[in-house]
């Protein structure tokens, strides 16, 4: 994405990191089809590694790390647009992924339909 | 939705309510246009009234208390499919919103754009 420092810290500051373990809530969606594709953890390291390289980062609850989407998998993703929500404490992440989101293969994380609806 | 008890019971058991204070991360899209409108959280009691009633109920952090999205505003929100993820933390639900999501009036909480790369 090529943000400057400047840029980074000015998206920071308009976030509220009130979630677990100094966290926003990040919602991955694809940019092109809009389909969600995971939802994880970013604390305000990740924010800046995402901005400043332009790739998905998180901050893993459950190995308390950080880490690159796709670090092990190759599965990175490009990210095309961050969007804040209205009080700050969750970032919408816009991308291009360059594989399957979900550690099982599937395009996305979200493919146990619980329930539907038929009349949409 | 017209849930039967037994089918809200075998969606429960596929949730981990592993997130702050027992809830799981539900994330509201538009199932119509893809946009995805808000962002929460629900507990059990909160994942049971949405899907018994088939409008989005969420478990407020800040005020701890359950509430049916749309209650004072009017604006509820039409469950048309509920989809989980693949570690069954994360909730996916889609909806036929009755009006604006955000309480600024805008018609998604996500409205700050951030940052924006030009070449999609």
């Amino acid at each position: 994405m090529r943000v400057s420092r400047e840029e980074v810290n000015r998206v920071i500051t308009t976030l509220n990191f009130r979630h677990e373990e100094g966290t926003v809530i990040a919602v991955i969606q694809d940019a092109e089809t809009g389909e969600v594709l995971m939802v994880g953890n970013m604390n305000e390291e990740a924010v800046r590694k995402t901005l400043e390289t332009g790739y998905t980062h998180l901050w893993s609850l459950s190995r308390k790390t950080l880490w690159k989407k796709g670090e092990t998998s190759g599965n990175y993703q490009l990210v095309k647009e961050v969007v804040v929500d209205c009080d700050g404490d969750a970032i919408l992440v816009k991308v291009k992924p360059m594989g399957p989101a979900c550690h099982t293969g599937n395009r996305t994380c979200f493919f146990k339909v619980a329930l539907q609806r038929n009349s949409v």
